[in-house]
């Protein structure tokens, strides 16, 4: 079974076509600029980048691309669109209403819509995705859709309620949802299993560390997310490349009044030019910064110490939650690949009996290893996440089920 | 030497007379309402409770009334107000101006008057009560200020700077200043008398929650603040009384707009409705919600529920911080009192090797008791808190050198 892996944002198309047989990834790519100017689709096959600069004004006509790239010409993989059996589709907020991944129906798609407000950006432009998949390959191949939110949908009460009057939450659902979940569940479920205990995760606490461009951190107790550092919105948690993760409220309300900033002026400025990008006013890249520190800027050099002392401080925090910590997981850009950063959140947590073994440390990049000593009280991994395999597996499953 | 300690709000004054000879109380009280209608003033002197209901329209006349409560009629306690040596008052907000406590003269009251701003509510008010004592003492009496934020000013940079432009914190000292900071001092400088670590806390690794109406958790390290939860201002850190403490910044910018609050508005919002009123929907008094939990009201079974993760979280958070944990204190009229949240607590926290003695620990109400076993890895106090015994004590201390 072939299964095409979409991630529709409001002017991009993410795809990725892998065989369930063997999980090999037959092509992947991307739609850029939908709708804008110099739009252009990059289609990697055959071991080679295909880049066509063309027009493309909506998400029909990206889908119609990623058709032609996948079936004509040099990058071909397939003979004909039939030989895909389902799509499945990332979508960012499932709200309180979705826990799993479903098939995609009219009931779906509203339930998706009707959870616009708490998503702005990304909801809409999933469904467009959605109905444009529909449009291409007609409605007898399956859709799936796979949620961020629904890893974290077993945090209890007192973990997603905020502090604010209970009518928010009644009035506009705000609560804590949680980002990244596909990530996190596909970590964990791989710690699991190198823990041995993928049958019988009961009793196990581990703490997975999503750090990439966005970041977050997640508390998985036997098996099943009990907290997690986004909230509401991603913006929530610890200082990413452009966001400021949670603040003191009236850091929000003071520079507000001060700068004479509305509501969405401010989500700008805490989601788009805070965090590393705001503190170091080098870059939002993690790379960037540290060359910067190398080189002796001070606001660099302050950024990391701040980006690897509040990572510390939300493991430290998890692992009240679990009351204590089998397994710390490093994953995405900056967790499978910025060695310094692990080996100096591992360092401040050796009161919870974490020893990092320094040499596999640094040798770990981009590839999933023990970097713990073998005496460690905590194992530490670090696993390169596959949201994209979570999303297939999930689509191939429930169309399985629903030939049934 | 007898000093008078005195914490002066917009529209109250609070005094204690302490004798510093032996340390003990000849009379507190506070004047109330003051500049508005209905003032009085409450005068706790021989045992008694003298309440006079009287106008009075400013500080100066507040502190006639104080001259007159000590010195005249039944709740007199010295024959005349020579017999006062000298003043300490309170001040919330020292900024980076103020690492320590000082005596007064014309640059202090500038610095002091320089930094309101950051505590608009505060710091004109305690400016008031320093003019005022200067009128009715006159000059010869000379005056301490010690302040809120004082004991914080160790925190490393990682910890105070928040994840914003960097700008903010040049441009309107935007950053994690701490309070309570008088009462952590107090309670942690006996912590280590406790631990035999008075001279030398190198090593030591202390956790001192101070649990009130409002809250604040500190890491304390060779006994210096190493961080704190409360940030610009005491609205950051856990949820008290009714502050949110801190929150995903979207959820306040989603609130403005939804409901099209002004920064004031907002602010007015999560520092006066929420926490722990806004979540139980019945008090923001612990006592109140505790027996509406008891009476099955889900929402303030919630609200206690919520507490005391969020304080567990914080504690697990800064003993990351301080890598390790060798003591915790509870303090302030909720963690000196309330035992079920010392407990739920510590429960979570065996991982850190936390062990309480629940005997001790319900005995424990408002006096200073081990309530961890003796074979626990962290000790666990309750240390009842003394504000105003630091103020007396530094203005003892600063008087004594001013008249060498």
């Amino acid at each position: 079974m072939k299964v095409l892996v979409i991630n529709a944002g409001s002017s991009s198309l993410k795809y990725q076509l892998i065989d369930m047989d063997n999980e090999a990834i037959l092509a992947k790519g991307n739609c850029e600029r939908i709708g804008i100017d110099k739009s252009s689709i990059t289609h990697n096959a055959n071991g080679k980048k295909y880049v066509t600069e063309t027009p493309i004004s909506n998400h029909t006509e990206a889908f119609m691309m990623v058709k032609d790239a996948l079936t004509k010409g040099e990058g071909a993989v397939i003979a004909d669109l039939s030989e895909i059996s389902a799509i499945g589709h990332r979508v960012v907020q499932g709200g309180a209403l979705f826990k799993q991944s479903v098939i995609v129906d009219k009931s779906v798609v509203d339930g998706i819509e009707s959870l616009n407000p708490l998503a702005p950006l990304h909801n809409p432009a999933h469904i467009q995705g959605i109905n444009a998949a529909l449009d291409v390959f007609g409605k007898d191949v399956p859709e799936v859709v796979v949620f961020d939110t629904a890893f974290h949908s077993t945090m209890p009460e007192e973990a997603y309620i905020f502090a604010v009057p209970y009518e928010f939450y009644e009035k506009y659902q705000i609560r804590r949802y949680g980002f990244h979940g596909t990530s996190h569940r596909y970590v964990t479920a791989r710690c699991l299993e190198l823990l041995g205990r993928s049958g019988n995760p009961e009793g196990t606490k581990i703490i997975s560390c999503h750090l990439g461009n966005g970041s977050s951190i997640t508390a998985v107790k036997d098996g099943k997310v009990i907290d997690t550092s986004m909230g509401l919105t991603p913006l929530d948690g610890f200082m990413m490349g452009t966001r400021s993760g949670s603040l003191d409220p009236s850091v929000v309300t003071y520079i507000a009044e001060k700068e004479g900033l509305t509501p969405s002026e401010m989500d700008n400025l805490l989601n788009k030019k805070s965090g590393m990008l705001g503190i170091s006013g080098v870059s939002s890249d993690d790379r960037d910064i540290g060359a910067a520190a190398e080189a002796g800027n001070e606001r660099a050099i302050l950024a990391h110490k701040m980006l690897e002392y509040q990572i510390k401080k939300f493991v430290g925090g998890y692992a009240a939650s679990l009351n204590g910590c089998d397994a710390i997981i490093f994953t995405a850009g900056i967790g499978e690949n910025q060695t310094a950063h692990r080996e100096a959140v591992c360092e401040g947590l050796s009161y919870l009996g974490v020893k990092l073994d320094k040499e596999k440390n640094a040798a770990a990049k981009g590839i999933e290893m023990e970097i713990s000593t073998p005496d460690s009280q905590v194992k530490v991994y670090v696993i390169p996440t596959n949201e994209e395999i979570v999303i297939a597996r999930d689509t191939k499953k429930l169309v399985e089920e629903l030939a049934k």
